[in-house]
């Protein structure tokens, strides 16, 4: 199983889905091509919270604003899964997630001069105007098709259990490190940021969900707004606090959207405190 | 087979899709993610008008404004097909198509409790801050990932002719019935209304599309329209009444938007009338 | 496997995706389902970039804006990859490109009568109103559903060397053709046009990448930009021009979009010249 990962939109995955299959028949799998655009702190957050309900598979993971640059193509291998990305942080935290407490991380640069080529069906002189037309292999502006995608192939057919069929340049380092921010708990507040606001609009910050444990109300950047176990917790259109799927505090809006009500965005800080009415 | 649908966009859909295959090697067809935000109506009147081309298959649906309050969780049993998704109404329009003329519908409750935890790969202590992430089973907030999702694979792997392998809280009942409005038809007119809009702009009413057997122009809420058998049958830009691939009398512009053109939305009133030139 | 592409957005290709799947086990990768609505050299230009990275395919394409008029259905083998689509011409950019130099086109036209009815898995009449709606076969409207799809999965299970299954009318021909403009190269001068922007905003040139062969900066439509071999060879927020993968020219900014900085949009003209400064 091979799961699929960009900020790419349309229809540049289908050509990665095309290079893979010429080399396998492994199971693809979308986790999302609409990251926000080169956006990698956001890309990581959500892989860290989506790929580890995955059964073993191999993640391709092209978040890469700086493709065609010196940057390196990185494989990971964390427990029973293997990553492959630019190495630029992307996929650090779901590859520590997935490798567990304690669990190694190994890696391995991908050289890609020895990759192969990835050529099209046809030669590039099949069509009146292609003989003019540079031939970069591979490009310096795609390597989600020319070198990721057919190093995630070859990563899946060795099984993951064996990188060796990759010319590896160098092992167990990576350049770029990207770790979340943790929020700082100062007794019973929370001084926090948020890491993304989901499609529904609710903000997602790197606040505990224990934060929330015994409190009917909180203090969120100085507004009072009631702890939900759920979004039907209040009523229609108005704010809570509760603890999302990913066990952080999570400021929403049942059936609206709390990053209008409460004006924040990724990156915002979010300090949460006790109200003087419970917490005494 | 099992197919995914939510207004979930991305990337919750991967989670869910990666707890099934947890459980199960189906096939996973994405119906659509990007139903609007918890309408219900909505999402129940697509699921009706395109699952019934799928062979025999579990399908999944999370349109869910109440997720974490006491709705059920709930499966349906259509002829050669399953439903799975929230007590709410979503799945019953298509669940009696699929069923056909005198079909029996056969639900069953899902015990929320007997599902079995998901759990991520990983322990939640994996990672610096997590011990203090709350970690109830299941959320609250995302039952698509932690019921809905390992019910559809236990459904999907009793071969749907068996829902046995679920510990059933009662059969035969829902809660939350959903009938889609039927128009009113009072001779040569049909009051009726717009169940959606889809992409391109074409209005979707509930008239039956033999409402405008044998007329050549008809009035749309007062204005009088051709129509069309094609949407080429009028010039680019110009509006249209015709018969939609559901059956239904749509209100269209050729190459542009009947909504825009007609100002009209999903619940909006539609009234169909013979002109005086055609009907006598 | 097959292919699937459209402009259809969601739910529609789920239902092609249905037929299919009643048809045959093949399969099934989408390219992209967004592309702009009724635009077929848009879809044209990205189904020539995209579809010679797949194995041998049968490719679903389904851009129409001519639906239900009396326009072909067209089935175009090509190399060992099939296309089946409207005879409007957005197959035959990508057809030629997978038949190669000198490769030929075989076609077929599709008998829409003898493609068999696509019926949905219940009799019309199992809803309330349904005897009511209108039941055309095919409908009108969605040839995708109706037409393409049951085409697609008979061409895929004639394993592409055999287009005997299906009822042709003609072979070897095509009532509408396309072919993308081409540039106009005039020693170091190109007149071309944009093709199309990326979701990145690149804009994406006919002018083939050689035209930018030894040159450090270049005059695009009078203005001088840098030549860079990948984006990051200028600051963010900087425009460049640039050798894309598909190997045309690009006008872009690193980080940013293209399109906004030149004032560029498909089908505007773009005359790129040598500079004064580095020409001579």
């Amino acid at each position: 199983m091979i799961t699929l990962s960009s900020d790419f939109g349309t229809p540049y995955p289908a050509a990665m889905k095309g290079v893979i299959l010429q080399r396998t028949d492994a199971r693809l799998v979308d986790v999302a091509h609409d990251f926000p655009r080169q956006d990698v702190r956001t890309a990581a957050f959500w892989l860290r919270e989506v790929l580890p309900y995955f059964p073993p598979a191999t993640h391709l993971v092209v978040v890469d604003p700086g493709v065609g640059t010196d940057r390196n193509a990185l494989v990971v291998r964390a427990g029973d899964h293997a990553l492959v990305g630019p190495d630029n942080g992307v996929l650090l935290p779901a590859a520590r997630g997935l490798a567990g407490d304690g669990g190694e991380l190994e890696t391995a640069l991908i050289d890609e001069r020895e990759i192969g080529p990835v050529e099209p069906t046809t030669p590039a002189d099949s069509t009146a105007d292609s003989s003019e037309r540079a031939s970069t292999t591979p490009s310096n502006t795609f390597h989600g098709r020319d070198v990721f995608a057919p190093a995630a192939a070859a990563v899946h057919d060795a099984e993951i259990d064996s990188l060796g069929s990759l010319e590896c340049l160098e092992s167990g380092t990576w350049a770029v490190d990207l770790e979340l921010p943790a929020a700082e708990l100062e007794g019973g507040r929370a001084i926090g940021e948020v890491l993304v606001v989901d499609g529904f609009g609710n903000v997602i910050t790197n606040v505990p969900g224990s934060s929330l444990d015994g409190r009917d109300r909180i203090l969120a950047n100085g507004r009072s707004v009631p702890v939900g176990a759920t979004f039907a917790a209040v009523p229609a259109g108005e704010r809570l606090a509760t603890v999302g799927s990913h066990g952080y505090v999570e400021l929403d809006v049942n059936r609206g959207r709390g990053d209008d009500a409460f004006g924040l965005e990724p990156g915002d800080r979010v300090v949460l405190e006790p109200t003087e009415d419970d917490s005494d």
